[in-house]
């Protein structure tokens, strides 16, 4: 067996290691490009300090650049034996490289590293969870400009409640989506602070300038506390994973939406076939698979979130291996939303809503409020208004046609606002996004050239 | 029975109304308050858009107002039969004013009125929250000014690993605690917008000014799309609590960690005998009960996060009567917490750091970390000086009472510049939030009075 | 203040007081005629050993059955100084009896007296729970054989798919119901021994005859291993919860397909008016609160079991305070259940199945599997029949009339087979049940009878 | 692509086929053989009823039990076009026997295909896990033998207690252990029922002899309602996921444990060098990641309970595609739990008890309870006798030799017999388990065969 950094001769029963181990060798790989760029950084920091020479630093960035492009490719393999990627890292520049390799641990722990590449990882996943998100906004508002005056039943308690239109329950799903973008703008900026240099969480006895490393890696605060630095392992996974619950919830309750609108029953909304999947037994049957699964997916990310929070709630402050385990959840919850989230992005614009089917339903009962307030603007208090209508609904009284044709209008009208000031909010917040992931760009382009 | 606002002859079988109900009457008591600014705030807007006349409005004002004070004294109460306190307000209104009292619920629904008092109820506990977190950052920096130099052994695995010191602890706590007032007020922002004026989630067929509602609750946005406004019911509950099991999250830790330290084995912390117990067969016992209940609270805390998720997760859009059950994990939750960071704030200033206990475990194998770094500025190669230290401390030839001293001056210098911008960041946001609470004081205030 | 039993001088600060008692002392009303019955049982076994004197016993014998009486009739109040209803008892034994009080805690602890105190209480609700169960069974068959051949669509992915009847649909609650009786019973068995006699965990220096109790109090066995005994606190009560959230699993199915199928385009089922609410915008609206809430009510309940275990994970064996909030999610659990199946047996029987509007949807597509194996039957194989009956649907070449009145017919027989035996099962178990509701009341009649 | 069952010539686009398909294939290399098995049933029921030629009833077993042993082999993988195992192993007789193979899913559905197959996979996988456990109990007690008189301090509140042994302390694992074993055991019995021959969850148009499956396939029923066999789906391995908490439930409780008595502090216990593991940054450091792992799993299993259970909340009855996601968590979790509990049992002999430290602790504060009741024992009432034995303790007047010596030899003859009895109840046990894996095996073994 390789030997680890930490043996110091003691040979581990098999078993037990390979349990320790876990799985880390293989999520590491998605993490070793991460640990490659704070390693960069910190390289190019000992430099500065004085603790490398710049000819060792030259040739840990060379080396540290070979492998974050390994690692880019999907290339950069973790052998069980070497348990993760700092390991597999450090062992890889030792051998490279000598001296250089032994220098590069100096003033960190694996928990300060592994709490770096974490939160870069965490940066770069939460971009790309906002840019989904905002085509998603794209792709609905499209939708919504094309239903503008398809009627919809609207429902309160799954029973006919008011008149509604199918743009309306469009821009509910946009808006939510833009929503779901600010508060993943805030949760970037509340995890984007440096940990790095903290050691195992009680600092390091030596004068490291953590600032410059926050610097190198564009973070915007270089987080105090080495104690409260260990706290937030596992903490801010946790709090990205609560965002992602909530995308996950709105793609939840449109499912519920749509799958009850594509009953036959309701019959407002069909799906494509080719979107749909047929039964062993019942030759007629199509089958909305797809939306019950992102119906179900939600349960499922919820879940990780609960995982990662349970592990947590046992530790008392400080490192764990317990930690270990907050890599699977958040690695495996990080794709299931992107998966479910491009899916809905690309199924949906290939849902029909059915006008005829839904112009059936606006009848005289849809119309009883928008009647009552008809009698109000005829000088009606409210409460008398309310019994006034339920009467003429009762007596078939309610003119529907002339309530149907006002209502279209005045929806529309109402739309074509809100997608107007929806357009202008994207819009301004779309750049934001592209000037973070223009500047993390730079992060890991600029990271391993000559300082 | 008393006849209930959308009851038109047909007699609810008694029992399930008591099941429908609930404990809404009650609960209601505490959000009457906030209806009756809505209200106002609604009243005011009928009245400028001609739907009220100004005596009317007037009237109403002047009655919500006796209302609003009231239901601060605690003395409003909701009989059963008339469910929650919108529809008792309206009642009241309409026994007391006539006319003026019918047309009060002109354009909108009980939907968005339980939504906006909730939404009001929500800023209000939030603040409440923000102050006693503020509380708590001071009395722990505070607590860590006074043990600057007190010294701990600092645990990995719960073992021990380097030395750290009580200051260094506690101020993780004060970072962390800051960190949360962050977020609240990033939350604060995202839930502060305006759901008045959707009606039962389709809108109203009337010209509502809803930014005027907006402007007059000091709500910085109006909420545009009514489906998607009727999808934040519960929603923006869950995030309030979801940062509720933040600041328990916190709670917890502290209590395992203090729980631990005060173990007789561990002895770095003592209690207050006035704050343990006793047992009823040990005569010599004292329990640390109430860090023991801080322990356990953030799972009652969690628990009703996830019953509010729960509820939430099988609803399509729009209001279904499930909703209901969103308020008693609402108002459970923020009272929980309330008490746990009230007592965790009144016991953390009377807990007792034992110096000279934490000093006994400053012993070598603390220090070996240390040792290698020394032997890394004296030119070792981290890994090199690594092994070296590991043989030192074998041997005994690690120099303690020299790293001791050493380690202490310089954790000292680091703990007072921490506390130094701490301070600086806890008194800018202090601004922020004495600002807030002004501005949402001023609403409650000036609402009644004569447009 | 009033003395507390493990008060040995020193004042407790007030607040912290009442934050660790909580509300224990408004819980343990409920619980007191447990601790009343354990009481006696401890009392006559130290008797038995000599501990105490017989005239003594009696004395104690007495005073607790007074105890038992006055807390079965809510007349047995607790002060919020005594904390709970172990020391409320005691010190009314104590007062009221002197000695003797003084002495009918020796060889027990509060551990051991709150275990006993919660079995006997969760074994008087358990049994109270399994004829609920057998209650909502004899409604439910009732029902199904009014409806034997009411037909009903049969939808997979809420989809149409095959026929069915409502019998069937109702049958397969009942069933389930049925299934619960008997997991139940299991439960009974596997917590139905006794703790009492352990002390706090470790045993008492004191020869006790452990299993006398066990006898008296009708236990199946003495539960051996003190520190396993004290393991058990919170785990016995969290088997029970799970056990509750499968039970409201069902009811929360059930109102799924009840508000679907009383929606009005699905149509099958109506429920009386009496059972729905209006809505204070929409004249026209009746709502299925009901039906909602009991949808809702299945996360209350699951958000209380996850809040017991969430308080257990963190716990080390033997007693920690945290346990005392193992009580709150337990009352508030059994009840919140008792309450849901209560309104769902009152509720089902008067339901409406609409067979017009389920004939209506008995068209081709549903019968394209009978078809198939009709073909089947004249020879075809499987998968050549399964195209072959879609072939002839796309046609519309399916008999359904035949087809129909075959399958009614076939059900029927189906249901009424599936009665009996259900009936016979039931009918077995409901004797089961009855004697165990016999010995456990002789239990609490007779132990306080002179020994 | 290959041409799947239902596909009647609708192409799928394939990033939704994938979508949907997910990780099935995997899945169901598992499946396999349980497919094979109960496909066999199915064919001599068929063959029975007359629907298969016994020719074709034999050819089609002998290819069954090729599948049945290439899949135990782990050498039949399935296509990611063919979806599931099913699928695969219909495709696979269909393109070996021709006719036979198109006929073998006749008088049955996917749905209860899948159902039986799950069925008999978590009859073997809780019978393994039934093994695991009475391995599990066995090391225990072997290990509690040899620290009968090793005293250890019991701790309530994590506050010293009274006196305890090792033994005692172990034993409450086993006892768990084997309690966990009876639950299993009821379990097993609750769902040994037979889903097969209900189709799509509404019957078949066919006379099946569904006892005759049962039969031969050892289940102890044939379970009723075909919607009721439906909303079992899911639900069985509910109940068996909430059994796998319970299991690590134990290890986590036993690893909070062992965590807090092999801290430095506390000292009781020793992991041996080869199952700790080193620090990358101080080289003194022996951590006990194994039993941190142990502790962290229980949370794992946890969610994946949830995420079945959230996953089954939102779904009316009969099937959904939803309960595709309910396979992933019964895998992972099942092998989750059998790893935990393997390398527990591997472990736990391993493990020192420090018999010189603990006695250091057998101070007089210890016996302070056990010298309340020698008074008692003299004849003093006991809350007298609790005041007195404060005041001994205060004045060192505690005669701890004595006491130490008396409770060794009490304790250690309450082990011998709790040992006894736990053995006995063991080996009764252990019998019924060794009956049903020869039942289960015998019906793997003879369904091949011509009948």
């Amino acid at each position: 067996m390789t030997k680890r950094l930490w043996d110091k001769g003691n040979a581990l029963d098999t078993e037990v290691h390979r349990f320790t181990v876990g799985l880390d060798h293989v999520f590491d790989q998605r993490l070793a490009v991460f640990d490659a760029v704070a390693s960069a950084a910190h390289a190019r920091m000992l430099n500065r300090i004085g603790v490398l020479e710049s000819k060792e630093c030259s040739s840990l960035l060379s080396e540290l650049q070979k492998i974050a492009e390994e690692s880019r490719a999907g290339e950069f393999s973790i052998s069980p034996d070497l348990e993760d990627c700092h390991t597999a890292i450090e062992m890889r520049l030792t051998e490279t490289l000598g001296e250089a390799g032994k220098k590069i641990h100096t003033g960190r722990s694996r928990n300060d590293q592994v709490l770096v590449a974490l939160r870069l990882f965490l940066r770069e996943e939460l971009l790309g969870h906002l840019e989904l998100l905002e085509d998603l906004v794209s792709v609905l508002t499209e939708k919504a400009k094309q239903e503008l005056v398809t009627p919809l039943p609207g429902y309160t308690h799954m029973q006919r409640a008011m008149p509604t239109t199918a743009a309306t329950q469009i821009l509910s799903y946009a808006e939510w989506s833009q929503a779901l973008v600010h508060d993943g703008l805030s949760l970037l900026h509340s995890l984007n602070w440096n940990p790095l240099g903290v050691g195992s969480g009680f600092g390091v006895p030596l004068e490291l300038d953590r600032d410059y490393t926050s610097k190198l890696l564009s973070f915007e605060q270089t987080q105090p506390n080495p104690i409260f630095v260990q706290s937030t392992r596992g903490r801010e996974e946790l709090k990205f994973l609560n965002w992602l619950t909530d995308i996950s919830s709105l793609i939840e309750k449109s499912a519920l939406d749509l799958l009850l609108f594509s009953t036959q029953e309701f019959g407002f909304v069909s799906i494509p076939v080719e979107f749909t999947t047929g039964s062993s037994i019942m030759p007629q049957k199509r089958n909305p698979d797809v939306l019950e699964l992102l119906r179900a997916q939600a349960s499922r990310v919820r879940a990780m979130r609960d995982e990662l929070q349970g592990i947590l709630a046992k530790l008392p402050s400080s490192y764990h291996r317990d930690l270990q385990y907050a890599k699977e959840p958040l690695f495996r919850c990080t794709d299931e939303v992107r998966r479910a989230v491009t899916i809905f992005t690309a199924v949906f614009p290939k849902l029909s809503f059915n006008r005829e089917r839904a112009l059936e339903m606006f009848e005289g009962e849809l119309f009883a409020t928008d009647e009552a307030f008809r009698l109000v603007a005829l000088g009606e208090p409210f409460r008398d208004a309310y019994l006034h209508a339920a009467e003429k609904l009762k007596n078939g009284e309610i003119p529907v046609a002339e309530l149907t044709e006002a209502f279209l209008a005045r929806e529309k009208v109402r739309c074509e606002k809100e997608l107007l000031e929806l357009e202008l909010r994207r819009t301004s917040i779309a750049k934001v996004i592209a000037g973070v992931r223009d500047a993390h760009a730079s992060v890991c382009r600029d990271i391993f050239k000559e300082p």
